[in-house]
């Protein structure tokens, strides 16, 4: 017999299936034995009928429980099963396989598992959670986190391809700490040359404008912080998108507000069912997302929050939250667009319209309280690039490499990016950036804590 | 007036349209100025009829060429013309906007460039090339090859979104060189720590298994060995995936042979020019790919080759050329798959079937005469791992993260791993990997030569 995955089984009632996985749980209720098991793709109740353990079917298989009481957590099974309709008053509509059950033939265990460290429904606090990953990774609620994850990430890419971008690898490693200041990672290379971890595929998306107008990456950037908080870790994965041509930067934010609709509405369509099952109110995204100046909300929150910030450089984190609860309740929206930054509080390669200044084409996008997101347009001339580096106290021939692309005929440009975990952490809800990190590092862990490396 | 994208014009014969982009070439004939205009879209013939400079057209615009003269390479413009069909004697079948030209009306200078340091037609050897990348990505061939990598890189993720396979994540940054001996880079992670790069996403696909059965990742994988070859970088992309609950090896193939139909059909369809532009043949994907036993392909060449290989535990590179050769003249197949390796010439985590001892359930996919692919059946047995790496000489302490999966019920399970710059290459008949890689690091170069920096 074939194997038939859980998630189709709903179309084979009243047929013996063959189904491979994970015992989920198991639960003994007088002389039944509950089972639910769970492949890639969904999970199922089984229920296993006494009988003699002796006894063969007209199949010759052994008696159902003959080797079903020694079944724990996590054995991996072959199952043989008549799949059932639920008596009505045990159907559960809400959930996938809730309307059957699978009444057992024959089972074959797989491989065993040794005693759970902890009951697989108990709550874990985090580190628990992070020492037993390996384990944990295949809970309900971490396999729902990653399951929106790669949803957001293929709906990211899909959503810009669709806009016209092209895809490209960004490098990791980089040459030299050109920025200086930032928190680098340090690595030994060739020959005793040093080289870093990249922090951002900034320049390199830039370079690439030159050749494709509109590209995109989903790039790793590192980050070499001494903070141990609920928002650092040391390896991030940033998506980036960088486009030609532009006139100001509410092209790439028209950009960026359709990959955000685009996104939801993926995660909205194939999730649903996370979200529900998470307590997740569905991400609202007018037609218009709400775009407002700096000053703009600092006067928004003078006037409805009481709060005093004009002429503040930045937003202060309980401010973003202010104004997002502001921009849901007056827009119907859970993201914001922020623009008119002061050009000092941006990056050095910022575009600022002399007719602006001091303010930047910089922006932020906020979403449920967070900015999960920061672009802008981009400095493209050449002398006045070279005139920022300088003035910032940088040296133009550590960036020599990067310069070519402005030497030789750079349009006006820009484009942001999006952080996967937090934007993955703000949609679910999620109190720390490591319950959206698969295989999180921070300063005191690698897979296990770095301190008992030194035990 | 609304910008027309280039690959577009032909939509709007006897329209004006505004197009934005690169001068790609300049030629004057006589009185005649042509220009090809690229934009990230495509590229279009240009000519700018003499006329008095000082003249003014009825909307007020300058002479048409009264700023052409000075347009050079790579200058970014905007552009006012008309789209006129060309006569018939100067149509292009074979270009896209082969059969239309368009005639300037207002030309606007947005950024101009430095000379060239070279002819930007010009072939140039392979340092310069790089030297100048952020100048020489823009070329049609440079380009040609990354847009064919991004349509691998989406098509490759399609096809295993489509096989019901998850995405994740996988981490760079690792905190120990477990396996030892290859060569592995070390950076200064927090408080006096080593950390390493990663040199396979290997472990945490297999640990993901738990969660999701079948899982994929896009990796970066870093190698630090000391060879300056057309084969090494040390910074390469992995495209890995891995499936639980398999019979064996076949199922992984099945897995692997639809992805490369999906990506070669994919290749095909939306880059048929680029094909034909770098005079490469569309691969060739039967129904059926062959799959041959490592003993069946020795005795193959030396049947058809003369080659004595008999015994041998791998495949020497040209024999890897003449197996790719034969398969593809008998089976009309650009790809061939090779099982059946000895176990000891396989990684330790390579299942053998104690009934086929002393061989693996490890494969190869060759492509055009190279392996682009490593795949197998893995280890799921708890102790059987332990004590394989013990008579590896390993510590199972130092693998004891990853263990748990194994310790916590881990299914047959199998998966397999495709380099993206080697298949790229092979693709599109490139000599060297550094010609696929966007942004190639290798033993003495990152972006610039690395002897350059001590300067």
């Amino acid at each position: 017999m074939n194997r038939a995955y859980i998630k189709d089984l709903g179309a084979h009632i009243g047929e013996e299936v063959l189904i491979k996985g994970w015992v989920d749980s198991r639960r003994d209720h007088g002389k039944l034995i509950f089972l639910d098991v769970r492949d890639g793709g969904g999970k199922v109740q089984v229920v296993i009928l006494p009988g003699d353990p002796s006894a063969t079917d007209e199949a010759g298989r052994a008696g159902h429980q003959s080797n079903a009481h020694e079944l724990r957590d996590e054995w991996t099974i072959e199952l043989a099963a008549l799949v059932k309709e639920r008596p009505a008053k045990m159907v559960n509509e809400n959930e996938l396989n809730g309307h059957i059950e699978l009444e057992a033939k024959a089972l074959t265990v797989i491989t065993k598992a040794e005693e759970l460290p902890f009951d697989n429904k108990a709550e874990l606090n985090l580190e628990t959670h992070l020492d037993y990953l390996p384990l944990t990774l295949r809970r309900e609620r971490t396999r729902d986190i990653f399951k929106i994850q790669a949803c957001i990430l293929q709906a990211y890419r899909n959503s810009l391809i669709s806009q016209n971008f092209t895809e490209f690898v960004s490098p990791a490693i980089v040459g030299g700490d050109a920025e200086g200041g930032s928190a680098v990672f340090a690595l030994d290379y060739f020959a005793d040359h040093k080289a870093y971890l990249a922090t951002s595929p900034q320049f390199y998306k830039q370079i690439m404008v030159g050749a494709f107008e509109r590209v995109f990456t989903v790039a790793k950037v590192f980050r070499a912080e001494k903070s141990a908080t609920s928002r650092h870790i040391s390896e991030i994965t940033q998506m980036d998108f960088e486009m030609g041509f532009i006139q100001n930067e509410l092209e790439p934010i028209a950009v960026l507000e359709q990959i955000m609709k685009n996104v939801c509405k993926s995660v909205i369509d194939n999730h649903g069912d996370i979200l529900e099952r998470m307590g997740i109110a569905t991400p609202k995204t007018p037609n218009k997302f709400p775009i407002f100046t700096l000053l703009e909300v600092q006067e928004i929150l003078e006037k409805n929050f009481n709060v005093k910030c004009i002429g503040e450089d930045d937003m202060a984190p309980e401010h973003e939250r202010m104004i997002c609860e502001w921009a849901l309740k007056e827009f119907n929206s859970d993201f914001v667009f922020i623009t008119k930054f002061p050009t000092k509080a941006r990056a050095f390669y910022t575009y600022e319209d002399p007719k602006e200044a001091p303010l930047s084409r910089g922006f932020d996008l906020l979403f449920r309280g967070l900015e999960i997101n920061s672009g802008a347009q981009r400095i493209n001339d050449y002398d006045q690039l070279i005139d920022k580096i300088k003035s910032k106290g940088l040296r133009p021939e550590l960036f020599a490499y990067y310069l070519q692309a402005f030497k030789y005929g750079m349009p006006p440009h820009g484009g942001s990016s999006t952080g996967l975990e937090r934007f993955t952490g703000r949609m679910l809800g999620l109190a720390n950036i490591k319950e959206s990190t698969a295989f999180p590092r921070d300063m005191n862990r690698i897979d296990s804590l770095l301190s008992r490396a030194d035990e």
